[in-house]
């Protein structure tokens, strides 16, 4: 096999064997095929596309690139989600308790915040003590033994991945869907989960603009998942707003412990429960998805997960001396943003929370930047809530003085008011992979 | 100006301005751009095209990417001749002396063969002592006084296009229509020629296979040229066929000897004096193309350019005892294909007659391949030509025995025979940049 030929069949619109997609990877992976061959393939890749056979193969070549998890059977199925990124989206925070606490094993490997999108190990770390660097031997007791844990990915899982997302970063090839769906994928794979649980967001803050895009993405990445023998079920989910009612780490952190204390954003808890319904029933503890989402409901309301919430960050270190009693949030600098007008709230845009969050220090434009734990935004408000003039929006948690006035007129502009409640889309869709792709 | 950025709008469709192609080429010639970005932004290029405009604004910043020759104005204009390559193509050898005899300085800098083609470099270094390597100083004087010379591509010309068409090569990106112009006028341009006339060949033995390719690079290649204020004239020839009846370097010399001496092929005489036309009537020497194609008739049959010839081998160093004499080609082994059925000869096949004459050592398969300058085939008929059986077809002159008889078969399939004369065309079209392209 030549390489010159094989970027040129993807370029003339002919799909490449398993055998060409496995020696391509292999190779590049081995460092035998040189960045600037792969970068013309990624090129070729997403102004062509790949068929639904390229990209499996594709996925479980990056897959294989490295260590493979093999889980012992006795444990298994053991469960993932992931989230293709938003704002306010404190999700696994919430969602890995429940399960757990629903007698499913969650084994996650996380990344960090990038851009406008936060991440689960950025905000843990916001616990002192907390630690993301737990050995093999401690990730495999503490899943064994508390059916949870989640930890940094390995850059031993999926290697051609970890390359190849840096190259596509810095040669314009990042989104493509094939591509964006066999990344997320390798890594799901290789990590040894039984079942698969996604997020794909769609909207003004998501990297999918559209839900049309979102849903091709998440059918794409469920068929990836079932092809590969995973039990693997997604939703698309709206992120013009933010999810939850907390921008920055600790806010985040702060929040995940209210909803599992039984209280929170409805639309936060809404899509927890629905997640964590997805892997209890992917693990064969439900008969249906909606039976799922009622165990879920059964152990968040009867303070099970919370109880695992509390044993979780101590399991890997974490100070839990705050947790129901204080918030962990401890910010130099706290001002609260008053409505001016009154109305409905129909809508909030979470890209600019998300900016005036990184600009607080919340995020990292590059992946070099430091972060600042907590600092960040919490909402007063959720969309369709009535507001009344003087009533407060948003609190803003700062390390340093900023310049208050153009601060709160950006955030004061987040927010759209109306005169009556709209419908605002929070769900679009539930895929399961059982009815929808297996033979 | 951000590389990725640039990258991204290629990639979307959206037109880059001359001064972020000018950063790009810059940056890319001076090692601040790295390959993979560059092999990136050219798989785009490959996608999605350039615009006419952009095409000559990575044109101008090829050629400015190093050294441009200013010819003294009491020797302009200076014409060069280019041929997309083909099989038999002896134009240069033919062309050159013509032009010169007509009073018209000719300046070139030619290439080696690869592939299928024939490379003017290799051929003239058959010649013994024929030397391609002229310091500038000997150039200037031999165009100075000869009004002739051809030399070897200088790499402070268009060092641009020097990287990027290595990187083409390997990265599955040569076949592009504005790329492959803007490299071949890159150079022209960087040669300081005030006059440059193009063969675009087209058929199956040509980096063109069809007729409309050819006639889109070469309008596109005398926009460019026209837009950086040169005249820019060119023909779109058929390459089904071989050009000439010889293919092979030295065999090639003789064959340039014989029709400069007024015999010979008629389709290479017909393209020969065409080229040869356009150079003259570029240069101002002709009122109209006819014109200078009947002056380039002129100075060929009076025999004017055959003494150009040879005092031009002299002038290079190359022996000239053998010229009018006896053949250049003297080969170990000489063997002739004759017919075994009569007929009217309708098609030969070039790809056929290029792959013998490489596999028999005339050729390179890769760069850095030694060749055998005195090997190759000679054709005994022409096209339309009538054929009886035992009448020769074509001699084949190697270094070694070859399996005879195989060879025989291979080539004897060349030659399609018909009941009668066939319509075969030769040129498609001529384009005059002063027609069609000036405001």
């Amino acid at each position: 096999m030549d390489t010159v030929q094989l970027i040129g069949k993807t370029r003339d619109n002919i799909p490449l064997t398993a055998a060409e997609i496995d020696f391509l990877v292999a190779l590049y992976t081995a460092g035998a095929v040189p960045d600037y061959q792969m970068a013309a393939w990624l090129m070729a890749v997403y102004c062509r596309g790949l068929t639904r056979e390229e990209t499996v193969a594709l996925t479980l070549a990056m897959a294989h690139s490295g260590e493979v998890i093999q889980w012992p059977d006795a444990w298994r199925p053991i469960t993932d989600k992931h989230s293709t990124g938003g704002v306010g989206d404190t999700t696994t925070l919430i969602v890995a308790p429940i399960v757990a606490a629903a007698g499913v094993r969650v084994g996650k490997m996380s990344g960090r915040g990038l851009g406008f999108t936060g991440g689960t190990l950025d905000k843990l770390e916001s616990i002192p003590g907390f630690s993301v660097q737990l050995s093999a031997a401690d990730f495999r007791r503490q899943i064994e033994t508390l059916y949870l844990a989640v930890i940094g990915q390995s850059e031993e899982l999926a290697p051609a991945d970890g390359l190849m997302y840096a190259l596509r970063d810095v040669t314009g090839t990042v989104e493509s869907l094939p591509l964006i769906a066999s990344s997320v994928m390798s890594k799901k794979l290789a990590s040894g989960a039984d079942v698969i649980v996604l997020d794909v967001k769609c909207g003004a803050a998501a990297f999918m603009k559209t839900r049309e895009e979102a849903e091709v993405l998440a059918r794409l990445m469920v068929a990836i998942g079932e092809q590969a023998g995973r039990r693997t079920l997604a939703i698309v989910s709206d992120m013009n707003a933010p999810l939850g009612s907390a921008v920055g780490n600790s806010l985040e952190i702060d929040e995940a412990t209210e909803v599992l204390q039984g209280q929170g954003n409805r639309r936060l808890i809404d899509v927890s429960l629905t997640l964590a319904g997805a892997m209890i029933y992917g693990a064969g503890k439900a008969d249906d998805w909606e039976s799922g989402i009622a165990r879920a409901r059964e152990v968040w309301e009867s303070g099970e997960a919370f109880s695992v919430w509390k044993a979780w960050l101590a399991a890997q270190g974490g100070s839990v001396d705050w947790v129901g009693h204080r918030p962990l949030t401890q910010a130099a600098h706290v001002h609260t943003v008053t409505a001016q007008e009154e109305g409905v709230v129909n809508g909030i845009d979470a890209m600019v929370l998300a900016q005036v969050s990184r600009e607080l220090g919340a995020g990292r434009m590059v992946k070099e930047d430091t972060i600042s734990p907590m600092v960040g935004l919490r909402l007063h408000c959720e969309l369709n809530d009535t507001i009344r003039r003087g009533d407060a929006l948003v609190t803003v948690y700062s390390d340093d003085m900023t310049d208050e006035e153009a601060l709160t007129e950006r955030l004061r502009r987040a927010f759209i008011l109306g005169t009556e409640a709209a419908d605002i889309p929070l769900i679009y869709e539930r895929i399961d992979g059982k009815e929808n792709f297996t033979q």
